[in-house]
């Protein structure tokens, strides 16, 4: 069955692989400073967000990234109060951070306000907690703010960026990940979006090479489902100010008083072990 | 960017997905009794493996399916001696099994010995112990072979079909489960490949209810990365006779004395714990 021009792929010309995805319209498309960003009906996968002919996210599946690159990172930190996300304009890993009680500020910075706009108008599920108190939303250059952010003001940083390619090629590079080890306090986490160690496994190299010589005590990626990237899969990659990653707060995870639909406490414990492939490939950076 | 033809594309009709690989040429390609067999070369993924127009498996990934359908059951079982497996004609889940030194002998029903013939030619590292003595290969209805197998004949059973349409689809159904259920020795196991929860609920939930309604003592799917299926990722559902699924060999599985490359103790421990939305779903059959 050849797709007719109603289909939409994402093409990884490195790796002769294309995931394609039946639309039914084009609901908005703006070209912002920053990279052409669309939205499209789908048939059965919702609405589905397109960043310079990248999937993003879509109404249905999203749920498993936003999950898994908060969650783990603030179930393992003993009390996390200041929340950092540099990119994250769709809301969802926003929406996530605001279910812990404990958290008391998150800072967004995110470098595009029209991904956050066409968020609010074709997602609003994700940005149910954009007007949260505790929600400070800016737009601005992410590797900016960590460059003069104060040292020791955050417990989280979450790096919730697109592909190392365009803006967020900086989010993946040691200069912004020592600035992060830097502002994190003692005990704090970083973690960062990572990609796939199908199709990416030098990016998952790098960031583990620049966490290591940032200083970050331990360093875990964590692979989970991402059904609409090409690969299927994806991991967010976590790493830790002077102290390990073994250990969460497991029993408040088991209780976490709010719903989740991929994540919980089996899945964060399982999720600490990488498959022997990857295992294997970050042992001798 | 189109693809053009040197791409093909396995689709998934009821979710409006794809996914598509950019092949150099087809080298191989046959009509069986039962089902078209062809193999191309790929860019990236070294040969790929299409059975009427699915893809099965590549050169680059399979190893991930063919570990996860065999280790977690082989590690689970205190003493696996006769293992069956139904399907599994490319022969890479007989060859994890053998791995396993305990094991005295592998009987494998495939309906199509093209799909094995095409193996040995294509994906020869998959047939490395077809020659092995404790192997016993079979061109059948596996189907008929587990009709007519003798009651508590076996320790563990693998269905590696193909999707429930075709000739694999009666290895869905209830009565056949229900033969595995009879043919399994107390504690014995049977696991088989159940589709992606992303794409595929119902097939799951529809071997979940028939394993319940055979009787076995408990159930437990394992989710994990199929990069080149539409959706990457599939899981293999677990049911065991008389016992729990809970606990495995895991200081075994540590020290497996075998290499593999996604499979581990910490991945098997890990994977017994289904996301909350498998959980909910197979929580009222």
């Amino acid at each position: 069955m050849p797709l007719d021009p109603s289909w939409i792929s994402e093409v990884v010309p490195h790796m002769g692989a294309a995931f394609s995805l039946k639309t039914t319209r084009l609901l908005d498309e703006v070209q912002s400073p920053f990279q052409k960003i669309g939205v499209y009906a789908t048939e059965h996968w919702g609405n589905l967000l397109v960043i310079d002919d990248a999937f993003m996210l879509t109404s249905l599946e999203n749920f498993v990234y936003h999950e898994m690159i908060s969650h783990p990172a603030l179930f393992t930190h003993a009390d996390p109060k200041h929340v950092v996300i540099i990119g994250g304009g769709d809301c969802g890993t926003l929406r996530e951070a605001l279910k812990h009680p404990c958290v008391e500020r998150v800072t967004q910075i995110d470098i595009d306000e029209q991904v956050t706009r066409m968020a609010e108008k074709w997602f609003p599920e994700l940005c149910d907690s954009n007007d949260d108190p505790r929600a400070d939303l800016r737009f601005d250059d992410g590797i900016k703010y960590m460059r003069e952010a104060a040292d020791g003001s955050a417990d989280i940083i979450i790096v919730d960026s697109t592909d190392p390619i365009g803006p967020g090629e900086g989010l993946f590079g040691p200069a912004f990940i020592a600035d992060c080890f830097r502002v994190l306090r003692a005990g704090g986490i970083m973690v960062s979006q990572s990609e796939s160690p199908f199709y990416h496994m030098d990016v998952l190299k790098n960031v583990h090479r620049a966490m290591l010589q940032a200083g970050f005590a331990d360093r875990r990626s964590l692979l989970f489902p991402q059904p609409v990237y090409p690969g299927g899969s994806i991991t967010c990659t976590l790493a830790r100010k002077g102290e390990g990653l073994d250990g969460f707060r497991s029993e408040d995870a088991a209780a976490k008083g709010f719903p989740t639909r991929y994540y919980n406490a089996g899945i964060h414990q399982g999720a600490l072990t990488p498959p022997e492939f990857v295992r294997e490939a970050l042992e001798n950076l």
